[in-house]
């Protein structure tokens, strides 16, 4: 059986328990408290030497991290990544696109508001991080607008990826708002058979 | 023929060049001066709503943005990207802890170092951004004290897209001395054949 080593109110862990309900795969969960070190203590350090989590071990005792990574490597042969070489890409530039445009501007900032902040440090990168986090959100609007998933027509791991920090944006203080397009594809995500809430598991 | 619209200082446009040059892939180069808004242009965002460089038109005019998503459609069925399905994912885990690890420290800072910086504000940043570099360094150095390449005993994308930036981290301050294992993977990189120059092409 897999092995998940998460901190429930990680969005990068979320997908990974979302797309492991979707695909009906039954798993342990280890919790890691992030905020008290326990990603970086020397026992997981050896499973990660990055020190972060999500981090899925196989059965063999392989690890495998980073939640896009894990995102694919699970998706593999089943509908939820497409065979097509370039819509396969596709999947990987919205996962590109996640880790470095959306996550680091909506996942941070939801973070910091979540956690007490934000400090005097934190307040100087706000105003960059809220235009960093909407533009984001902006592209997304733009191709939802033309289609119900953001690949192609059909639901994939690209829409898992995005969906888990931006159905929990409002916490970083977004306003959605202006972003009909965006508010009923999370809709159409909700009403998806096994769609797992983030309490859940 | 593919056309490829790049920003040549851009590493991670170089990636694609050292990809393209590699698989002896000819291609169209289109320069596009992000420092000049040309990104961002009304034209451009047809081609990338993102306003991104680097961008892979194809030859069906289908556009492919994120430089590491490109470097793995490019490389499917290729010596550079493992079959195995875990060794698949091994080099996204590295291309996507490239995209939040490395890139936003040590890419970062190198733009700033080269472009008339650090301003006050970036001085702000300036100390975490470096902690984050050499903390994504310590990971690589660990990994390659251990093994030749990346990800397993195969040269893969995963070593071209972390060594774009890599191999021009001095020019944002970091120093290689305490980093051997980094600067022998560096030179047995160099040494391959069909290996590319930034200044090339």
């Amino acid at each position: 059986m897999y092995r998940l080593y998460d901190f429930l109110p990680s969005g990068n862990g979320y997908k990974i328990r979302l797309l492991l309900n979707a695909l009906d795969l039954s798993y342990d969960l280890i919790e890691v408290d992030i905020l008290k070190g326990e990603s970086r203590t020397e026992e997981f350090l050896k499973l990660n030497a990055n020190g972060r989590i999500p981090l899925l071990q196989l059965e063999n005792g392989e690890c495998l991290a980073e939640s896009n990574a894990i995102l694919i490597y699970l998706a593999e042969n089943t509908p939820l990544l497409p065979e097509d070489r370039l819509d396969k890409a596709r999947v990987l530039q919205w996962l590109f696109f996640e880790q470095y445009n959306h996550e680091p501007n909506i996942a941070v900032v939801r973070f910091w508001m979540t956690h007490g902040g934000p400090t005097e440090e934190q307040k100087a990168q706000l105003s960059a991080k809220m235009a960093g986090g909407y533009a984001a959100l902006d592209v997304m609007e733009k191709r939802l607008t033309d289609q119900n998933w953001l690949v192609s027509d059909t639901f994939t791991v690209a829409d898992i990826a995005l969906y888990a920090y931006t159905h929990v944006a409002h916490e970083g203080g977004f306003d959605l708002e202006d972003y009909p397009a965006i508010r009923n594809w999370m809709e159409r995500i909700v009403k998806r058979d096994r769609h797992v809430l983030i309490t859940d598991h």
